[in-house]
């Protein structure tokens, strides 16, 4: 799904490794994840998940990038940082994208009196939290794990970058600012695709 | 702390690899991980953390798991049975802690009238989602990763194990039942510790 931060994910690791991949649009907001031959491939009914050419199947965006960048520079050679790179990606998944990838997906993806709207106060007040760890930690760091570029920042740019999307104003957040240009500059950076019109007008509506 | 199937995953997984280690408790549910000293070693106020005897510090109990594991039999060799031991750690931190760990919680350690409760009927639904992927991955293997019992079986143990205490009733799932037979079984395997007398009683008398 083009417009899901955890497809990205691969998208931006795939053209910066120079790989040659296929990409299958599955639109989760349309049902895409329920059919039975997706969860044939991930009984979870997420995307993104990867298919090798002999049929087997990985699943959870932040395994995939491991398994993707396993011994590129993408992931650092040194093992502690290696495990700081991991802890990071954790942290993505449970204390960042459960909030700021969620009030995004409310806001544009769901209709404009949808009850899941009262939700946003909170998933906004612990976007926050989140956005505050990362700011901190930049403090005293150019990148997330180790001295350069790799798995952890492409796992938290995903979400950050459309932050905005979500109702979380950057602009107080002046080192994750500079980090986010700081890999859009990387080598062979592509961003993600720009939103369809339907969900360009839902997030223009919304407060 | 102790009653954390989060910290016991490390407890679990330090034991059976006969490594020294201090467990110091800290007691989140009572303000233990919002102590200015406490924020300084985890800007984001969650246990567990490791803190190596040179003062650097690694959070997240799953990237802890993966750090401590390293060119452990606990960990597959196979570059692929890796990814996929990752994919089920993000699958649990992402899918089922959120649900089967935050229900127990809410029937253990909150107040029997706290506005929290109504959540858990959604918790529930969503947590047997997680417990039936579950048991489909165990109509074909033994373990989540590979071969043999590894990390992958310990973080989805940790609160596999004790969902009952968050009102989920495991014996509609087999092979989850057989499986949790079979991680006991593992050379020097360790319990969760006894959960304290508050907690007991507030589990006996929550629906």
């Amino acid at each position: 799904m083009s417009m899901s931060g955890n497809c990205y994910k691969l998208r931006l690791l795939l053209e910066q490794l120079g790989r040659d991949y296929r990409w299958i649009e599955v639109d989760s907001a349309r049902g895409g994840t329920r059919t039975p031959a997706f969860l044939a491939r991930n009984p979870n009914g997420r995307v993104p998940l990867i298919e090798l050419e002999d049929g087997r199947v990985l699943v959870e965006s932040n395994a995939i990038l491991c398994w993707l960048a396993e011994g590129t520079g993408f992931v650092p050679a040194d093992a502690w940082q290696r495990a700081q790179a991991l802890s990071w990606m954790f942290f993505e998944q449970y204390s960042h994208e459960p909030y700021i990838a969620v009030a995004r997906f409310i806001r544009g993806w769901t209709p404009v009196d949808s009850p899941r709207r009262a939700d946003l106060p909170r998933l906004r007040e612990r976007g926050h939290q989140a956005l505050a760890v990362m700011e901190r930690h930049l403090q005293s760091a150019d990148w997330f794990a180790g001295a350069a570029y790799g798995i952890a920042d492409i796992a938290l740019f995903a979400y950050t970058h459309c932050a905005g999307d979500g109702g979380f104003d950057l602009s107080a957040y002046p080192r994750i600012g500079a980090w986010l240009e700081r890999v859009r500059a990387t080598p062979g950076f592509v961003p993600m695709p720009p939103l369809d019109d339907e969900a360009t007008a839902r997030l223009a509506s919304t407060d």
